[in-house]
């Protein structure tokens, strides 16, 4: 189904992608894709979910990692700079990555460009989407949560907005100008 | 026209603010609105171009400034890091300020969005709004078009993801964390 979802994307663009033709394209009743997903904006998140997977907060170096990324229930953070900037690091480049395969930025961007005018996706966005990324990261970096979802804004925005303006994901240099931006700016805690 | 373009983009959202009910809100025919933008995207960037206006790039103080801002044809930049972090940041809070202004982040979120899927709009968009600002950034602070491209990103990217995520534009705290981390990567030319 999800497969299907992000083909159709895809091929018709997010707009197009109406739940009877991705339905079509799974080879399932689109009353049956009702019952699970009462809208297409809870489809595309829950596809979005799949797709993304869990966020690779432990994927700093075991050897140089000085606290439990992951697992640290303190407040503040045991992970030293370098550690912190790794972990933002393989974060960015991971999310980079998801929105270059095909359909997943298209689908993120639509689904996020339909939220403006529809608080009832925005809220399921925010809470069901982004509220696990934010809470993991939070945990992983020790850092409150006005800040985390500062750095979320940064770079998921930062993102999208290259994929808006030109229908293509952003290219290597400039994904890397983006690592060594927030990097700098989140190295240290607050 | 435009101020009921706003208008009517406040009061019922992007999606429901038609062009049929922007010309009622205005006291004027919907064929008379067609004949001067023939999309509903066209009156958009148009009513964004108005409310935006001219970049404030000569707002560096005369007195501290080495560089002739905007009047600058050189590929280098005669602004010092100051200078230079100075323009960028009051650029910065300009258009933060403009973005949150009743019915001008709605139609611009809202206009943005629309062009995910939309690659015309998506020129137009590039073409008439992004592009006399990049242009003017280029020559204030002499940087090539792919850095000042990455420099729009990350600012504009950023705050509409928080506007697009929350509905609110972004607090002034974090408007400051955002002035602060780009001033720090962009206070040197690359």
């Amino acid at each position: 189904m999800y497969a299907a979802t992000l083909r159709t994307v895809h091929d018709v663009g997010y707009a197009r992608a109406t739940v009877e033709r991705i339905a079509a394209a799974a080879g399932i009743a689109k009353t049956t894709v009702y019952r699970r997903w009462p809208t297409k904006g809870a489809l595309i998140v829950d596809c979005l979910l799949d797709a993304f997977g869990p966020a690779p907060l432990g994927a700093t170096d075991p050897g140089t990692a000085t606290g439990t990324a992951g697992g640290n229930t303190e407040s503040g953070t045991d992970l030293g700079s370098a550690e912190r900037g790794a972990l933002i690091e393989s974060g960015i480049r991971w999310i980079a990555g998801r929105i270059g395969q095909p359909g997943v930025g298209d689908a993120f961007a639509g689904v996020f460009s339909d939220a403006v005018s529809d608080p009832a996706l925005r809220e399921l966005l925010a809470s069901r989407f982004q509220d696990p990324y934010r809470q993991a990261l939070q945990e992983a970096l020790g850092e409150p949560e006005q800040r985390v979802l500062f750095l979320i804004d940064t770079v998921v925005g930062t993102l999208l907005h290259r994929l808006g303006m030109t229908g293509e994901p952003m290219s290597d240099t400039d994904v890397d100008a983006l690592v060594a931006m927030v990097r700098r700016f989140f190295a240290a805690p607050e």
